[in-house]
């Protein structure tokens, strides 16, 4: 950043099925008949693109629950291979896909991500995940615990960094007269040998124009936060108040910093899920819309498996939950720190089973303003400018009108405020965002 | 096929960095500096396509040899990327991507299968391989035997089809009134348990419009042959002379029949690397100039390699290779059926070291008939009236040209005598391979 230069709102976008509110889909025009169409997903990434959104984010998941399709779309596309048919058909915008280190392999993850980071011509981000579930695919062995899948994840990274490292920059000479493609020496094997790895190398795919992609994490749990401050270049997360915001950016920036890494390059960005409408009374009333689109029974079940499998059958859902029944934040195996966000509200704020289950369906317990679109730019305007976050990363709840409100009414009152760009400044996602391009390490 | 409507070919080509030939990339023009460039590619598709070629094949390998990289660009896109993205950038076209059943997981597979089918609009197919090589890059233990790959591989299969099958055609209802997103009874788990997989399911992603991607393989052991014959819609094969291509065609068939399927179904498809040019004088130059550009010792490494590990060093290049130190056929636990096209011609043709060699690099051990468009195209003729193939795998020797001289010369030869298509008959890979739409099997 020049010095001087106002501070710039990051922007990522968020795709989860036809929208991020699990009634979305039963609204008129929510082409959920194009759900696994290239062409719907086109179109949004094109309207992001356009208004010059950093990165399209998929979220992603290796189970389906056969319960839970009832009540709407839940099985998509997979991240690798939508990114990768998305990249050649935009130019600027990035791209993050979600990808365990606990149900895949290095090799394949470091090439996949290598090759869409060429692809799209250096556009490539991957957001880490330990993945809460997904063991009953993979083996049928007991999901490891919280702390044993970190610790994958941490050797996980390190492989898959020296193979993006493996090469050199300028490995490839391609000298046709001298025959020579590429000098030996400039590529090198890994010879990673590790608890969980032993992974030779190199890598089957030159350096990718961002030298490696872009690292994002999305774990707020301390062994979250603990990993995300030596590793992570974005961090997504989730807050419900401006205190909490404030608090998390402060506490990861620091940690950061104790790591010996810049904080300025490590780029919080919690997730905001607006419900906007050209006014504040539309917006009440669209919200209101989507509460009644809800599936309760569908959403119960969520919700008590966001509390760790507690069970809530038989509870007033307009109570609230007794406290004694949750159990504590770190004896939970999945989604730690989400836990703790809903665990908080219930108790601490009183929240009814009810009021939780529309949380955990609209949002998956991200933030949720409503209003026109002046109030949410008002609103993320004070959080970005009071020290809660880098900027966000936009959860559109229903589309593909929802994204046009966001990309078309929102964005632009942040543009006229001098708080987001006019246009990319770079080729790259690491460019876009102020990153530094790594150096190879070896 | 409808009856008395002539018989006519099926043309894949297979795209490997640029061009087949090792000293292809040295060539004026061969765009080499654009190796990673998915504009590369999508020039390739385009002309594959306006060529109504039936599918782009991308071979794949799990490893990198770093004494080959000064003799060519060996280190390319992973295949599931790069054919996403020109799903993206295509209409018609197939695409066969080789993934491996020993270094990757079933769910994996399955779900970026299904979505390339979905991105595709149906237009994907699996090669499924057993992987020779990798197993240095993915825990470092031995390589397991040519008979445990294929019982993995057999299971691998079995899984991922339960997979694929996990959602019924119809389950997508999108009632937005009534609130029913999909029938849950239409959506079923596979509680797969076996030796080497445990897979609940259900697929998280919707039944695809193929409703399988296309099986091909590529194995032609006794293992492999078995294994196509329970499991492959596409085979694709080397074979260098006509009478070994009818002896492997009919064993083939045979072996199909006898497991209780229609050879009409299974298409054999041969490759060839023709080395073309307008004349017949320009071809032969062309070939004397390809081979020039050959680097002997790095091909040394890969004959060495391709026989099993032999050691051929300080043996007369223009010599033959004394049959003892060749090890039989059923003992070498790599890509074995190619190991024994190499054999024979070494022990029963007595091709010298350098011959071989300029097989290898050239062509993978695949057929190189070199002349003018018209006399390739009687070659072609020629194999596949005379009962060797249902056609061809194209391997062009060199890019970018090299593809031209195929889809612009040799194709439209074809297509005037009737053997090869005017345009795509269907909208699917299937529909236009001629096969069958398979149902759902519980």
């Amino acid at each position: 950043m020049t010095a001087g230069a106002p501070r710039r709102m990051r922007l990522g976008m968020l795709i989860g099925s036809v929208g991020n509110h699990q009634g979305a889909w039963r609204r008129p025009g929510s082409r959920v008949e194009e759900i696994t169409s290239l062409d719907l997903y086109t179109d949004l990434a094109r309207w992001a693109e356009a208004a010059k959104l950093d990165a399209l984010f998929i979220a992603d998941g290796l189970t389906l629950e056969t319960s839970r399709i009832k009540a709407g779309p839940f099985g998509h596309l997979e991240p690798i291979t939508l990114l990768s048919a998305l990249a050649g058909r935009t130019e600027r915008i990035g791209f993050i896909g979600s990808i365990s280190t606990t149900f895949t392999e290095p090799y394949n993850l470091a090439r996949q991500m290598a090759s869409l980071d060429h692809i799209s011509g250096g556009r490539a981000a991957w957001n880490i995940v330990t993945s809460a579930w997904g063991e009953v695919n993979f083996g049928g062995r007991p999901l490891p615990s919280h702390a044993e899948r970190y610790a994958r994840a941490e050797e996980f990274v390190e492989v898959v960094t020296k193979l993006w490292d493996s090469w050199s920059d300028d490995a490839i000479v391609a000298d046709r007269a001298g025959g020579t493609y590429a000098r030996p020496e400039q590529v090198q094997r890994i010879d990673h040998v590790g608890p969980h790895f032993h992974v030779e190398g190199p890598l089957n795919v030159p350096r990718s124009p961002q030298g490696r992609p872009v690292l994002v994490q999305a774990g707020s749990s301390p062994d979250g936060k603990a990993f995300a401050a030596r590793h992570a270049e974005v961090v997504f997360t989730a807050q419900q108040t401006p205190e909490d915001s404030r608090d998390f950016y402060r506490d990861l920036k620091a940690r950061v910093a104790a790591a010996g890494r810049d904080p300025e390059k490590v780029l919080i960005l919690p997730g905001v899920s607006p419900i906007v409408a050209p006014t504040e009374t539309e917006a009440r009333a669209l919200a209101k819309e989507l509460r009644e689109l809800i599936n309760v029974e569908i959403g119960l079940e969520r919700l008590q498996k966001q509390l760790g499998g507690v069970d809530l059958s038989g509870l007033d859902l307009d109570g609230t939950i007794p406290p004694e029944i949750l159990p504590p934040v770190e004896t939970v195996q999945g989604r730690q720190s989400r836990y703790g966000v809903f665990k908080e509200l219930a108790v601490t704020e009183g929240y009814s089973i009810r009021r939780l289950i529309e949380m955990e369906v609209s949002s998956s317990g991200h933030w949720v303003p409503v209003g026109a679109p002046e109030q949410i730019a008002d609103l993320l305007t004070e959080r970005f400018t009071g020290g809660g976050s880098d900027g966000f990363v936009l959860l559109p709840s229903y589309l593909p009108e929802g994204v046009r409100l966001l990309t078309d009414a929102v964005v632009p009152i942040l543009r006229d405020r001098g708080l987001f760009r006019r246009d990319y400044e770079g080729a790259t996602l690491r460019e876009n965002l102020g990153l530094d391009r790594p150096s190879v390490r070896r």
